[in-house]
């Protein structure tokens, strides 16, 4: 099953970083078949008893790990009926598909219709899977992400955040509106971009010989930990998107590249979590690429691919990597409004998962939320608005909250290596970056899903997911 | 299955134009283990009976030549064991990659050591399709490729190849060598190349919806018919081998695009053989790409791309399309050497599968054999000699000959061509290519594999193989 979903992963990122339009039907069909051979495997008549009689063995902790892992996915995935899990992959590879096309062409209607699909057969998987687990049925979908993780924990955390994150937001762009920030003006050449891509992702210790960076219209990492294949986009008019998310998109790569190899096609040999994973991207885009002594690292491949200018030099580089404002779109959101796209997402997912609304309401209730949570007015503007991601065509239910939840992981593993080292600060300016990656390698990557996540968390750091590191180093980065 | 071999497609593609060193030990093992599974299905028990009862049935034309390629399939699946089909994919992975690096390393030693594990497993697969199908070692291998060919039916033709060849290149080369012909001078960037082989690509009625091109150590045609993946490669000191190399592939390519795309998933959707493949891509490479008529169409484009020169001017651009010397590079040779590079392949693989040569004897019987075929020294040039093709190293023995009966059926159709329509060459001087494109189209590629080659042969052009047409297309382009 590794092996065979090591094709699979491939045809993915072919189909965002390839494929041409008229391939989607025959890949769309072919993918969904290869769901149907794993899910047959996956749930073959003979585990059930194989995976009881493993129970009765004297196992070391590797194997009753493997074996806890083998038991989750073969309870996921006995819930689930073959014909569900391949219309639900047929119905994906469509929706994405017309997305690309549908989204810079404002056609919400469009898009509406193949997402009612996709939200019909979730709904249904949601039921099977909470029937199965007892949880609720949005919790059932979360699970598939953040094994454990419940929807009254993401309340409690995010019910704490938007009591504090808007008045924050506000403070901090009062602070922010004193300061002149010198805007770097383009056009920057896509060729040049790329470059600086490479170089940045070098940096941060992306091994190019098990990985390549290509460009996709959604920015993801894919492929396999062999060979680990990111995507970025390229917009003309400024290169920090593209370098953002590179930045943050290696962050999952490193994850990825340094799983325990010698484990590879165990159970726990995968990421722990999406939640997990996200703090890996996180760590690096926003509290490792964010950092003041980064921006001193990043200023000679910043002239040497875009070429001189003030806006480059550090204290103002700085400014514009920490710059607060409230915008349309998530991915290119800073680290203090980013939640709030989070928690809009969540509220939303969740009410359309549990059947209190229908796809027919999400662009008044996304037009609402946008205007309370930051002010923003999205009517109309569906392309930057309720199109603006594809995670809901991919079926990815219950993966946003893992984004906050990563940050917050992220500024609880810095918090930790502070205590660790005292001097870290001085390191990452000094280019010493190995001082995060060798603690994020022995604490994180290393690991794989050898421990549950509150396991891993209090290994980690000390203590379980604690959302008062996250606020801390808010507070400190933007109002010190 | 065709699903699954969707996937498995765009995998190996991906593997030589894409793929990162540290990526191909997973890859390899991905890819075997998709070509176990395959095995398994073809060779599942209960075929036998639903085959035999099928026999039984009231079917249609179609449903009898489906029938008919279903148990062509199944009779060669089941003479091989499943450890035989992965041990081979394997094997032959592992060769292919690390070719690459070893080709240009001249690392025969290294090669060697991998291609004798190749030509072990060839051997036994030969063993074991020839104790089961009844014909010789080496024509139960060819019969994969070219099925119902004999190596008899080769030797015959080969050998009429043999008594006239020799004479007929000495007599081109005198009369060559009394022309000047004016040769382009680089370099040529990358990016031109690869924009003309767009151009050009699109002038040959290539469908960029439905498929790309990209780079590869060794050029191919990949993917699917519903996205075909050319690949070619780029020297900058030239630019006519990878263009010619573009229309070579090209035609392979439309011959996928123009599939009876209705029939898709069922066997007779198939392309007929590899001979018939090899005769649609050498009907672009030489019998059009090498026309007068056609480098008149080619010449606005290489202005457009590489600029103005004399050596553009139609009569030295069809000078040099015809140019013919005697070379290392079998992709690279002209179409009068280009069967001396076949039969020297032919005769050696023939003796290894056939277990009258070893690996360790090819170096030293390729270099007798280009002296004594085209006076060509290659002693100690493992890169431009022996190494220079992946054939073997891919598991492709029985390949080679397919390439010369592909020249010799190209000529025969556009023997029949000239006779359905007398005013062809003028149609293709016009730019009127699809007199060309609309006949190939009806005769050869929207057959599929309706019927078996000679059948198809003779209705398309009247007669079974006559390689007369290839004699009197050399002699009528080249000494008249």
């Amino acid at each position: 099953m590794h092996r065979l979903a090591h094709l699979q992963s491939i045809a993915g990122w072919d189909q965002a970083a390839n494929m041409p339009a008229k391939g989607n039907e025959a890949r769309a069909l072919a993918m969904a078949e290869m769901d149907g051979v794993l899910h047959q495997m996956r749930t073959d008549a003979s585990l059930q008893a194989l995976l009881a009689a493993a129970e009765q063995e004297s196992l070391d902790d590797d194997a009753r790990a493997n074996l806890r892992e083998m038991k989750r996915e073969w309870r996921a995935s006995n819930a689930l009926p073959q014909a569900l899990v391949e219309a639900k992959s047929l119905a994906i590879s469509r929706c994405e598909h017309a997305w690309r096309t549908q989204r810079p062409a404002q056609d919400w209607a469009g898009y509406a219709a193949n997402l009612r699909e996709v939200v019909k057969l979730q709904r249904e998987e949601a039921r099977l899977l909470a029937a199965d687990n007892g949880l609720s049925l949005y919790d059932a979908l979360m699970d598939r992400y953040e094994p454990g993780m419940t929807s009254a924990e993401v309340d409690r955390v995010f019910g704490d955040l938007r009591q504090w994150l808007p008045g924050l937001i506000q403070q901090v762009q009062a602070r922010q509106a004193q300061q002149t920030t010198l805007q770097p003006v383009g056009p920057f050449p896509k060729a040049a971009q790329r470059a600086l891509g490479h170089d940045v992702m070098s940096l941060l210790g992306f091994d190019f010989e098990a990985g390549r960076l290509d460009e996709s219209a959604h920015p993801f990492c894919g492929g396999v930990p062999e060979d680990v294949r990111l995507t970025t986009r390229y917009r003309e008019d400024s290169f920090m998107q593209s370098m953002t998310g590179t930045i943050h998109e290696t962050g999952h790569a490193r994850y990825e590249q340094n799983l325990p190899r010698e484990l590879l096609g165990q159970p726990i040999a995968h990421s722990r979590s999406m939640g997990l994973h996200e703090s890996q991207s996180l760590s690096f885009e926003m509290q490792l690429g964010c950092h003041p002594g980064f921006a001193k690292l990043l200023l000679p491949l910043l002239n040497k691919h875009i070429g001189e200018s003030p806006a480059f030099e550090v204290e103002n580089l700085t400014r514009l990597l920490t710059r607060v404002a409230p915008g349309y779109i998530r991915v290119d959101a800073d680290e203090v409004t980013y939640p709030a796209h989070v928690i809009l997402r969540y509220e939303i997912e969740r009410a359309l998962i549990e059947g209190e609304i229908e796809v027919d309401d999400i662009p008044a209730l996304w037009d609402t939320k946008m205007m309370e949570l930051l002010g923003i007015d999205t009517r109309g503007n569906f392309k930057d608005g309720c199109m603006q991601d594809v995670h809901w065509g991919a079926g990815l239910f219950g993966y946003f909250p893992c984004y906050t939840l990563g940050a917050m992981y992220a500024a609880q593993w810095f918090a930790s290596m502070r205590r660790d080292m005292p001097d870290l600060d001085q390191r990452i300016a000094s280019g010493d970056l190995n001082a995060v990656f060798d603690w994020l390698k022995a604490n994180i990557w290393s690991q794989g899903s050898r421990f549950e996540t509150p396991e891993l968390v209090r290994r980690a750091s000390g203590e379980t997911l604690n959302p008062a590191y996250f606020r801390a180093h808010l507070e400190s980065r933007y109002l010190a």
